[in-house]
């Protein structure tokens, strides 16, 4: 057994199994505690909340609470393998969210048959949280799964596969053109991959100005196209009305690479059709569309990202989820709207333009952090991303009109 | 508003509102900690989880994870008020499983159209678990709703309000018989009230010994008779063939009251038609179904225990679930089975026999504790009940053959 794994098993076995627990914020030592946390006290909570279901805020965890649901049919790379074995990865990102955001988070994993089954499973546990993460569920049902229960649920139902992945994609990406003195409107994009990542990153580089007509997404078929027969309503609204077919057809010229696929499948050959000055992110993980090294082998004009936190400019989601969750729920925000997604993308991108703070520096093994082609995503371990990205996520969900409280907590201000 | 009221509100609201959170249990400081707990470490738990789904034990909190589930549609004394407004129990029930037990624990409350609507939400996301403690669901719904759960869930399902009554009423019982030097198989016992708790505590008792032929349970129509046409089917398993009408009728020289019904049912003059050495559980909570002053005034013979702290023998549910929980868990039982549960009417029923602890007297206020009418069961504060009642539950479990650990874990030999 190789030392990492090793070492991952032991970190997740010992000395306790998991990675979490459960406990008290009140005290709970004299027959007076408990009298007041159980029988009979705990009945003047429940009669506040019958009479206005807001109390809840007021007497319960809910308000600081997310819950991290999956049904485990995309395991990070793993795929399919079932909703206990997505345990780990669960607790993994309640253990994010508590790390970066102070929000506590539990896991639960959901066994069904029908999409419908799974959706009615979250929608009736859903008013116990403050908010849901839903997690590793795959294309194309997370869309329906996630527009369902953002219509039937009370809290903001979030895709993080999706939204999380395509915020701080965004958030590079704008950067990135702006150093390579592009603008979204006027770019070619070439979207490897056509699952949940896909889509959402494509939608929202258009609601930041992309054109969807000179965005080529391509599956595993090749290139999405108006004339095929065999797309799911998702890529419809990515079929293009053009006559390229293959990967190298649509990289002619093309200004921006975006890979949400798999390991390698863009090769040094076909970097070099692209236009001056391109922009490449290769996102699959561990094993990026094209090596770093490889593509600057054949592109020096190029910027490029990765999912790896062992090169420059790491597209990880960590950046955005937890805050974009702490900012809605410190105003009580009944969704989380494009409003509130843009909010979080322009709040990443500006970190990433002003100086380090050198514990960032150390925490990131890292001597100097300068906004150009190597820094175009500020780091994971950023202790500014939490007020900038979840402020202005509150302040986005207020002016929206999605908050239930309407002024800016003064953490923010 | 009262003092008490003010005060179990504040209690609720502040620091922080709620009473639970989650936190850490391993550390998430550094790039490395989080490449552990997270992608890329995280894969290799998940692959052994998706090899052998019992490696979730060794690997994630599932094991020492107990989910405090309710519709709200019976919560305490206050009736049916909606899943919400549930949410402070369920949250001090989980409160309670920590304090008592050390088992983390998570409330989840669950809307729903249809009963089976309900068991499928619960049976769908119970594998996230290790054991589901079911609260505050109403009668006759909660029969099917545990025994559908027992059947679809592959960890341990516990109607507390059913089984957790009648496990402590058994054990106080027990002890009142032996001090009134009756046998539960002789004598005749009249149980006022028909709902979860009532033929919980009646099955129980017949478990321990009782004969069916010789209980009358009344519900608000009166005894239940095997004339009746107006009863449930676990009504029905309680019809008494007898021309015993009224509440006076079956009182009448019988040995046993036991009270799960409502306030002040039990007239004093009704209490006088009692045999000698009479036993009265007045159990309905705050308001006993006669108030313990009146009823000494009247049968100066009598044993009697409440659900109030305020009074001597105290049927408290916390002396059992969390035990028995915390016992089932730690052998990983698939179910708490009769075993189990009279395993802990023992353990719990002995320790009241043995001399108590100066901590315990303490913590109880109590200038002595010493087995007899006024102290037939233990009290809450009393620390030997987790060591003995989880010890007894998880060696009858292993016995019983449904545990998956089928040596006795060190801390209980």
């Amino acid at each position: 057994m190789s030392d990492f794994r090793q070492k991952a098993l032991d970190y997740h076995a010992k000395p306790v199994p998991g990675k979490i627990s459960v406990e008290l914020t009140k005290p709970a030592e004299s027959v007076n505690d408990l009298a007041l946390a159980y029988s009979p006290g705990v009945a003047e909570p429940v009669r506040e909340i019958a009479a206005d279901p807001n109390a809840a805020y007021q007497y319960t965890a809910k308000g600081n609470m997310v819950a991290v649901i999956s049904n485990g049919t995309a395991i990070l790379g793993l795929g399919n393998l079932g909703p206990l074995a997505s345990k780990p990865v669960m607790e993994g990102k309640a253990l994010l969210f508590k790390r970066f955001a102070g929000l506590d988070s539990i896991d639960i994993e959901v066994k069904h048959r029908t999409t419908e089954e799974f959706i009615s499973t979250v929608a009736n546990i859903a008013d116990t949280f403050g908010g849901i993460n839903l997690e590793d569920i795959k294309a194309p049902e997370c869309f329906e799964i996630e527009q369902e229960l953002i219509k039937r649920c009370n809290v903001p139902v979030f895709h993080d596969d999706q939204h999380g992945t395509a915020i701080v994609t965004a958030a590079g990406m704008l950067n990135a053109l702006e150093i390579q003195d592009k603008s979204l409107h006027d770019v070619t994009i070439v979207c490897m991959g056509a699952g949940a990542a896909a889509v959402a990153c494509m939608e929202l580089l258009i609601t930041c100005g992309a054109q969807r007509e000179r965005i080529y997404m391509l599956d595993r078929k090749g290139v999405i196209h108006t004339r095929r027969d065999d797309l799911t309503p998702h890529k419809q609204l990515f079929a293009n009305n053009t006559d390229k077919r293959t990967l190298e057809d649509v990289l002619e010229d093309a200004d921006v690479f975006v890979g949400v696929s798999g390991p390698d499948v863009l090769p040094p050959e076909a970097l070099k059709l692209m236009a001056d000055k391109p922009i490449v992110f290769a996102c699959s993980n561990p094993d990026p569309e094209i090596k770093p090294e490889l593509a600057h082998e054949v592109r020096d004009d190029l910027i490029m990202a990765t999912g790896r936190s062992d090169y420059p400019n790491q597209v990880n989601n960590v950046l955005c989820f937890p805050f974009i969750f702490r900012g809605a729920l410190d105003v009580r925000a009944s969704a989380i709207n494009n409003e509130m997604k843009v909010a979080a993308v322009e709040a990443i991108r500006s970190i990433a333009k002003e100086p380090v703070p050198e514990e960032v520096l150390t925490a990131s093994n890292s001597d100097s952090l300068t906004f150009g082609k190597d820094y175009i995503i500020p780091k994971p371990m950023d202790p500014r991303l939490r007020k900038r990205v979840s402020g202005a996520v509150a302040k986005a969900a207020i002016e929206s009109g999605v908050a239930l409280i309407d002024t800016l907590p003064e953490q923010y201000k």
